[in-house]
């Protein structure tokens, strides 16, 4: 459920409505039922909050909301839309629930809603967010995240173009980021960027989009300087770096192009060319999902035991509980965990080599 | 006319075809006019090509295409699509007179079409490009070029929307988009970002687009680092050098919001919020230009005595004469041309501060 002060509650009771969710997956609410009550009040839904012991006995509907209680009662005295210990409380035990289910096999994957750095801090759970906090719990040292981008069709092309069995077939292809480096200075980029780490992040890309496409992606990846470096006038980190990476990762078979300039490898991303790049750094890789949609954007976890998304967006307070939060993001995310649980073995995914 | 073997005879067709440039002004070509002639045989242009003496004798129509001969009959032997120091010959004598005409007042403004560095150079002429050459034949050290994205209904809408007066009214508003740095390592951006450097840019971003609104223009300037650097978290610029010229360029009554996370300033730009974006590095700027429309995009170089613009698009030999070039950069080359011809005043740019 996230935060519940955040926009996490509305989203879900969004997504509720949407009925492809629930013919793609049996969907369960992990958090306090009287929060997703208030939503279902703020959206004007028709749904049903119904208490269950157990994700199993769960039977979801767009009229039935189903939810595992999780979380203390002080959670419903939590001010909407700040920052408040109560709220990063009820969104650590509710993701500590669902990590248990999904470990224990009770659920398929789990999706989150968004949590506030701060609040979990000021509850006292010092994670950098719910990504770390997972790993801990899964005990993985080796993770990473993928933005995954949607086709701006989505969701609804999808349900629309298809009928019935179809939803159960592949996805259709969308785009996945992967950075090899991330939340650090641009300054400190030099010296994180290595041969392995990029090979680590084509690796990464290849599992995950592999699963969700049903065939091997194509994956370009990043230059990090203009024009790819231009024969070496312009920096020369493609020839020592990151063409040596790219050598490696199609001697194991990848298909991976690159380096390519990063600004004409996001057209040709967008047009369809590529499934997944592999960027050197944090704005190289966001600049292009913002603009080409991050709204629909999920984040994926790779290198856990469990299926994990998300949607890319944060907890929004300054529109949280206001009936304005849109549930694209949450959608996606539900739809593209459904898609890894379907075709995904646990096995497999904890053998992703990072 | 650029280089004779790339796609600037061909758009240069194309563009004369588009009945709203000859209502925004009086075009005439620079060149060999065979070259004209071959392109209107290749696009099956109606049009007829007619040797004029000087552009005060030139009566342009979609019909009618005066030409200023210029350039050798050496051209005429210079294979399509291919680098040839005759073609880079041609490319260069058409500039100078371009500029000639341009700096004794005979011309308003000039639009290049693209030449190609390699052919320039085995001609003798050793200029990156025509910004270089440019600012060596006007004896002038400090210029800069912008790109400027017209909005994505551009033209057509104008001349659809607006009837005969309006055309000659203010555009309706592009984005334009000023690097600090650009051609260099990433490496190497620090050492040549500096608060002077940033100021300069917001200056000559207020200088041009003032100009092509007729308003002060809204200027977004982006952070170096990711987030902005989360509040020093991941790096410092943002408040060692970025923050001073952004109350330095406020202090001179300029526009100015920022330093900006990059990726969020790019959709604020897109969604209208900013006229303009001062880029710190190459890929920050062009991976968004790429995505928004590149083949829009004009090249404006300002710090000149005399209007320059060309279209953002090179030499293209991989399609070029083949009659699949597109004239749309060319055609928002020439009306931008038109736009600054217009309503500047040659002491205005001129007195430019970079």
């Amino acid at each position: 459920m996230g935060d519940p002060g955040g926009i996490g509650p509305e989203t879900i009771v969004g997504a509720w409505a949407c009925a492809p969710v629930h013919e793609c997956c049996r969907p369960v609410v992990i958090g306090h039922p009287e929060i997703i009550r208030r939503a279902v009040k703020l959206l004007g839904s028709p749904a049903r909050v119904q208490e269950v012991a157990s994700p199993d006995e769960a039977g979801a509907s767009v009229d039935l909301i189903p939810c595992v209680p999780c979380g203390s009662d002080e959670a419903l005295a939590a001010p909407l839309g700040a920052v408040d210990r109560r709220g990063g409380q009820a969104a650590y035990e509710a993701v500590i629930e669902a990590a248990r289910l999904a470990l224990a096999g009770h659920v398929d994957g789990m999706v989150t809603a968004p949590l506030n750095k701060a609040a979990l801090w000021a509850a006292g759970h010092e994670y950098p967010g719910h990504t770390e906090l997972l790993a801990e719990l899964c005990g993985v040292n080796d993770f990473a995240m993928m933005l995954y981008l949607s086709p701006p069709e989505g969701w609804h092309a999808l349900s629309m173009d298809a009928k019935g069995v179809e939803h159960h077939q592949h996805m259709r292809p969308g785009l996945g980021v992967v950075h090899v480096t991330l939340h650090m200075a641009l300054r400190d980029v030099f010296g994180n960027l290595s041969t392995e780490a990029i090979v680590a992040k084509c690796r990464l890309a290849d599992t995950v989009m592999r699963r969700l496409l049903g065939r091997p992606p194509r994956i370009g990846v990043c230059a990090l300087n203009p024009h790819a470096g231009e024969q070496g006038l312009f920096g020369d980190e493609e020839t020592t770096i990151i063409a040596p990476a790219i050598e490696q990762a199609r001697q194991a078979a990848l298909d991976v192009t690159g380096p390519l300039p990063a600004d004409t490898l996001m057209v040709k991303a967008r047009d369809g060319a590529f499934d997944a790049v592999v960027a050197m750094y944090h704005d190289q890789g966001h600049i292009a999902l913002k603009l080409l949609g991050m709204h629909r954007a999920v984040n994926v976890t790779l290198g856990l035991p469990i299926v994990r998304t998300s949607p890319a967006h944060g907890t929004a307070y300054d529109i949280a509980w206001q009936g304005r939060a849109e549930s694209g993001g949450m959608i996606e995310a539900i739809r593209v965990a459904a898609a890894l649980s379907r075709v995904s073995h646990k096995s497999e995914i904890r053998s992703t080599k990072l």
